[in-house]
């Protein structure tokens, strides 16, 4: 609990309806999708300098602080693991620019996702990062997470967009990182050691994004195939031959199924898994990008080939992929997904050995992958209270983690490390990186009041 | 000078015919392209391991490390301001793999980027960026200054391709940063922190770089103008409406006329300004963005426009932007080259302000630019031995900082600080900011052994 002093200092700085205290409240901002730890005060700032002259109090008393978007997060980064303060940033909205000529766009880290998105879209720019969660997310946060998303297969992910910061660190200190230029070389690289801090190091207030030309078509395919491997091969065989689709996603036949009992989309239920194939670019590329990829997965037996004939067929087959898995909350208590991102070439052997621990553990185990990038999403619905299904779905996680490490992969690919997969940083990362890491904390926060508790 | 007892324990460790002390071969390994300072022993090792070792020694007797690639800098990066040893590259010159299936490709840090990339080009895959100095530099030379190049307008700098590293800290400790996947969010962003930290941080000895599909086909145009501003404006219209070229570069009259004296390759010296607009992609495009491009220059005023019709004369068109800038060497003792970049729209801004500051100090600026990413290229040439004239060349090299920095712009697009744009930092950076740096410097190095005396 925060002192009485401490609270009206802070209350007194942003006014009682910017600093909450109510229990309703705490509970609101205790959360993200699956982890949860209640903070004791919650302060949505509304500009750099009052971020500034809460951070000044915060580490004057060594008060934990940790900065929070949406919540959409599924790792916990966003969640206050020992309690202080969770500095919500929702209020510091504004898009402040978009500038085609330059190629770039500023917004505060509240700014929606998907607001800024229709913003660079109406004057023919495009911001390609597409979490799940694009509608509801801030920008912020998927600065914080390096958010990633099914179009980053071809056009990359966060931190390939940013061309500049302002952040606040801890001490109360407003810098800068990069800037406006698209190319810049000047210092150390803080922009991307931002990136993807989880709220370790410092608060993003200001975001500069670059963006890129509006492709003028898509094409999208949805394809049926008798077998998973098939699959599976046919995504390794497509990126080989340097077709690199805008999206490439892969269903298995539980999740479709599932999927199709509760929305009616008329997926190919017959279909042991099902790839999600789009393409884009300059019109008169996109048919025949779409009949070279419709080529491959003929080869490897695919038996049923739709290409959306309309954008709301399209939207429909998309429709599928991108709340799909919400279906699995009605199967049990709840329900857990993974991000274990493994080479292009193994995503075959990563598919079998999802199929041997599933068969271990005597658990279904629903796949969805952004496969194009090695990025698998492993789904598991549970009751946690259920104490041996539980353990089964703990042991499980773990030996996604080590045959996904063994097969030259990462814990996590675009979730993040937050308090789910700390138990298992030692997996990936030696002592000595971690020694660095811990240094690199210390070298922003030397009191360790930023999200504490974390993967550092 | 390092004492005898020292430089023995390192010849013993490498043998003497990679630990280097011979007058000749320490003032060949004393200087970059612009800047000199002589070390006290040039080691060459083979193996992580000999960098460990060599690290170990330096660390514990606090002697000075400066790593080095070829040397093909233009700031001084490379170069040991302070003595100590040069750690010298070449010999870790292997490429390791070549992955097409998952788009990536493995060296050690000595390996030639030209070599690199003709060997993922012979699989059909690309590695897009390409320093004016491809043909000589090496791959870790290129990830410690963060290389840009022409083709980096359209595919982003060597920053935007790194998947991983091995690097060794100053204590001789190894450490990895991200890997093989093609999507990763493990941690802090090591790999991009030491991409542009010139030599400050730790040795590079191993390289991940993510490759694309190699672009079916180019169109490359020539096109000459009646002023510069027409052309800069040009520029600007074509990066706004979204036709992105694989390339856009500008020289100006002087630039063109004493490279036509020099190479005779028929360029246009009654133009005022030249641009070389390259597009690429999938064949059947490359027309259309061409005479996109082309329409943009005729709306401006173009009075000659010419469509390579071969490979070739697409090389000899390429051949002025490559090494036009050699023949300026003819016409004093030396020459120096700027790399100040301005948000896209302010190029004409920016030339603008070249030329005042020409006049004001009675000097030419010669000018060059990969103007599709604001990255400009003034150049002088002069006598340094001609006091007036180093004093001019001084002050004009500050006022074109002084304005690039007032347009929204930065030091250094590509070249990096190194020693040449210390003095100017403070143009660009904070004290906070740079206390930030000197901080992550410390978490590395805590000693100060990497590349001391340089921008941190």
């Amino acid at each position: 609990m925060l002192n009485k002093s401490i609270l009206n200092e802070l209350q007194d700085l942003v006014g009682k309806d910017r600093c909450l205290t109510a229990p309703e409240d705490l509970m609101v901002y205790s959360h993200d999708v699956f982890c949860q730890s209640k903070p004791d005060v919650v302060i949505l700032p509304t500009t750099t300098e009052e971020v500034s002259r809460i951070l000044k109090i915060a580490n004057r008393e060594k008060i934990p602080v940790t900065p929070r978007g949406s919540a959409t997060g599924l790792s916990g980064m966003c969640v206050p693991a020992q309690g202080g303060i969770v500095m919500a940033m929702s209020k510091m909205n504004k898009i402040l620019e978009v500038n085609p000529e330059d190629r770039l766009a500023i917004a505060e880290p509240g700014v929606i996702t998907n607001d800024l998105q229709v913003a660079v879209e109406a004057v023919g720019s495009f911001y390609p990062p597409d979490p799940a969660s694009q509608t509801i997310c801030q920008l912020g946060g998927n600065v914080a997470t390096n958010a990633g998303g099914p179009r980053c297969v071809k056009y990359g992910v966060t931190r390939d967009y940013l061309l500049g910061l302002e952040a606040v660190l801890p001490s109360g200190e407003v810098v800068k990182a990069g800037g406006r230029p698209i190319k810049n070389v000047t210092g150390y690289d803080v922009t991307r050691l931002l990136c993807g801090s989880e709220g370790t190091l410092a608060v993003i207030t200001k975001i500069i994004v670059k963006l890129i030309a509006k492709p003028e078509a898509r094409r999208t395919l949805l394809v049926a195939f008798r077998s998973i491997d098939d699959a599976s091969t046919t995504v390794s065989r497509i990126m080989a031959a340097g077709i690199v689709p805008r999206a490439l996603e892969l269903m298995d036949q539980r999740y479709i199924r599932n999927c199709e009992n509760m929305y009616h989309l008329g997926l190919p239920t017959d279909a042991a898994a099902m790839l999600i194939i789009e393409v884009d670019g300059f019109a008169e590329t996109v048919d025949r990008q779409a009949n070279i990829a419709r080529e491959f997965c003929e080869n490897e037996g695919a038996f049923d080939i739709r290409l959306a004939q309309t954008e709301a067929e399209a939207d429909r087959m998309w429709y599928a992929r991108k709340i799909g898995s919400v279906a699995l909350y009605r199967l049990s208590k709840t329900m857990v997904t993974e991000d274990a991102t493994v080479p292009i070439s193994q995503i075959p052997a990563m598919v079998r050995r999802l199929n041997e621990i599933e068969k271990k553990y005597n658990m279904v185990i629903y796949l969805l992958a952004h496969a194009g990038d090695g990025n698998m999403h492993p789904l598991m619905t549970y009751d946690p209270g259920n104490k041996d299904e539980a353990e089964r779905v703990d042991n499980i996680i773990r030996e996604i983690f080590e045959a996904s490490i063994a097969l030259g992969g990462t814990l996590t690919g675009e979730h993040g490390i937050g308090l789910a997969k700390k138990p298992f940083m030692h997996l990936e990362i030696s002592p000595a990186e971690l020694d660095l890491w811990k240094n690199i904390k210390k070298s922003f926060d030397p009191k360790g009041i930023m999200n504490p508790g974390k993967f550092v």
